[in-house]
């Protein structure tokens, strides 16, 4: 295990220099506490996808004895993912990650909408007739969501074939309530999809409760019976992600995340029988026709690596996580004090993942960028990693949760890993005292 | 380089020999001759891959240094895609591959169809109305395809979103004939998808003339503009691949055909201008919002390497190919003798891959599963691999080629690659003589 030495990015300054020679005067090891954003493999995982690089290379639809061994590392980490995730191995159908997973859910909720309206009209069980008015289905999200939630709800919508209604999340408690939740349900929804655990704040919303809400609704109304999906991606490895305990139709699984692989999974209730799915690729037949392709064995096999770690070491992994992350927050009140700082990822009754730390220090010439842009030692970012091309716009997450402009647009999202040590809060720490003086000083 | 070895499977057996022990039997070096099924990574490759592993695993999208050098890493690997098949930088679309590259493309034929619909209407071009009749895009395709346009487009046309020809490839050339496509053109014709060659046959297909033809067509109609696709997945790293010189608008690029991961890449011709592009995903923006999803830049940086690898040795690939592949047939006319052998993959006129052949050893008791379960040293297939699991149905393929049905049930898929010896050979076709004895002898 070198993975101190895998969370540095000094090694690869000096090999890959000539290329940033403008940056030459980086010549400290650099402290990456973005891991919300990706993390590196372990390298337990990156040893069993260069394992099966070298050897589980054959095509795992061939029927010869090579296949059938790169069916079997395939079958194994689906055993183990779907551990991870309280489903039955058959529960787990590979993606490219997580966007995939969660583009193919809001794809599934259309059509199951259309194939309820079928076979209600099969039964002669009309009753969602709505008097004339197109009948579309609709879906229910929250307004923190992924933009693979959002976006994909948001071109449904504008392509008309999709109602949608994003729930605002609390101002008050962080978290998409479950009372807004049921409230926002029409007869026409057919999905609700909230994330389990805010990738910005941390704040990890109430699936248990939304499910045993929906739950009730769908026994008192006919079709379509409405789904419950929650994009795990954040959750996973820092918490314990339980999708038949939560009672979710679909969870989607991102491997980056947790120190796997770049390719995901979606974990589905009992695919087609329980919990419908419907494909949106079509070809070889594998992962039983829900998503066709020929497997990314090394990647699959890092992922089922990735989960067997989480499943051995997850209450070390939350432990560990959750002291560094209350150490970095005393370090940080202690250099700055009360006044200077607002935790943007405190609300009053919600947890929130023991590795977030999203926090503001509080002043006019702090903005979130211009801090991380002149820290010499921390990596960190200000928000979800794909939308760091959109310059001085403060997070649109903090503000619909209630953060106020000023401190979201000083916000830092500081997200720290399975090896960041209290030394390296220290540095970081330090770094951004000597930053925001730096800062202050300028006119 | 140890490809040899990478290319044996015998290391691997006695690695995971407790899994196998029921196949203890299997002491002898088995010798792979399946590679259009899949190719094993190159050394190299797998370099670039475990490197990136190590040192760019940050999130490309993050604006600190490691993910630009993330970025650079993809961007110099869409360099090198685009350099192998003739493109610009700029018309590579990563995907997970080949079967999500040819899902792309028909999801964009038939939304290209319905956005020409809107111009015309707006310009009051109408031309194409069809008598009251349902208007449905019109999609062209041979009856060889990969499953993955095949299935697809039979999927479309299932429900009802689009009509569907499947050309006939010509039982005396094994190619599907330009004037048969032209002919297959309605009005509403908005793509014709052709393979570059195919997976069994080899057979090269006309795709520059198909395209000349294409374009002469719109030229001479209204809207919609017939798109062109090719699926190149067989064809690249065994023959030059041009997407440039063929004119077509798309062209699919398949990683672990040619030595690379098990990712893809979409060409297109000026994604969004010259030729239309809408993506099936929604998400964080990667890749031009054609495809999003955090990238897999370990398995990017792979795919580059493998295409780098093409760009500089394709004529010696070629050349060791088409002398391996030569070797094998005359070895087997000599072991067999004429009368005894029937090439699958000869067709008068045609060109093939120089790697692929497609041979039916015949005899009543030489059915093609039966003789590769029971040779002792070859590893191949009878047709694709995604097909594996359908026993004892000759190849639908092979039929539509026009090869009688006991010989196509005999067939043998032996396809060679780079690390092929003649001595693999010569050792393939003693195999293959003492197991057609052996399942001559049994009655």
């Amino acid at each position: 295990m070198c993975e101190k030495q895998a969370h540095s990015f000094l090694p690869e300054y000096s090999q890959w220099g000539h290329s940033f020679s403008h940056l030459s005067e980086v010549d400290e090891e650099r402290i990456y506490m973005d891991y919300n954003a990706t993390t590196p493999m372990d390298s337990e995982v990156a040893e069993a996808v260069t394992v099966a690089i070298r050897e589980a290379w054959a095509n795992p639809s061939s029927s010869y004895l090579p296949g059938v061994k790169a069916r079997d590392i395939i079958n194994q980490a689906r055993e183990s993912v779907s551990r991870m995730v309280g489903g039955k191995p058959e529960d787990i159908i590979f993606t490219s990650g997580g966007t995939e997973a969660n583009n193919l859910v809001l794809h599934t909720a259309v059509k199951h909408f259309w194939q309820s309206r079928e076979t209600e009209e099969r039964e002669g069980l009309n009753s969602s007739q709505q008097n004339g008015r197109a009948i579309l289905p609709h879906l229910v999200i929250s307004n923190v969501e992924h933009d693979s939630i959002r976006l994909t709800a948001e071109h449904l919508q504008k392509e008309g074939r999709a109602g949608v209604t994003s729930v605002a999340v609390s101002k008050v408690t962080g978290r998409v309530e479950v009372e807004d939740v049921v409230a926002a349900i029409r007869p026409t929804t057919c999905l609700v999809s909230v994330m389990t655990a805010n990738n910005e704040t941390g704040i990890i919303m109430p699936i248990k409760e939304i499910c045993q809400r929906v739950r009730a609704v769908n026994k008192q109304r006919p079709l379509p019976r409405i789904l419950v999906h929650t994009d795990a991606a954040q959750a996973i490895g820092k918490i314990r992600v339980d999708a038949c305990d939560m009672g979710v139709d679909y969870l989607t699984i991102v491997g980056h995340k947790f120190y796997g692989p770049r390719v995901g999974a979606l974990y589905v209730n009992g695919p087609g029988t329980t919990s419908p799915l419907y494909p949106i690729f079509f070809g070889g037949g594998q992962e039983r026709n829900f998503r066709p392709g020929t497997e990314n064995t090394q990647m699959i096999a890092g992922l089922g690596k990735a989960a067997e770690l989480v499943n051995t070491h997850l209450s070390e992994y939350e432990t560990h996580l959750s002291d560094i992350r209350c150490y970095l927050e005393e370090r940080l009140l202690a250099a700055f004090g009360a006044d200077k700082i607002r935790f943007n990822s405190h609300f009053p009754g919600s947890d929130n993942l023991p590795n977030t730390c999203n926090v503001s220090i509080l002043g006019p010439r702090l903005v979130g960028r211009r801090v991380l842009a002149t820290c010499r030692r921390l990596l960190a970012s200000v928000g979800a990693a794909c939308h760091s091309g959109q310059v001085d716009r403060p997070s649109r997450i903090l503000l619909s949760c209630g953060v106020p402009y000023d401190a979201a647009s000083n916000a830092l999202r500081l997200s720290v890993g399975r090896s960041t040590s209290r030394e390296d809060v220290d540095i970081v720490v330090e770094d951004l005292k000597e930053t925001t003086e730096v800062l202050e000083r300028m006119n």
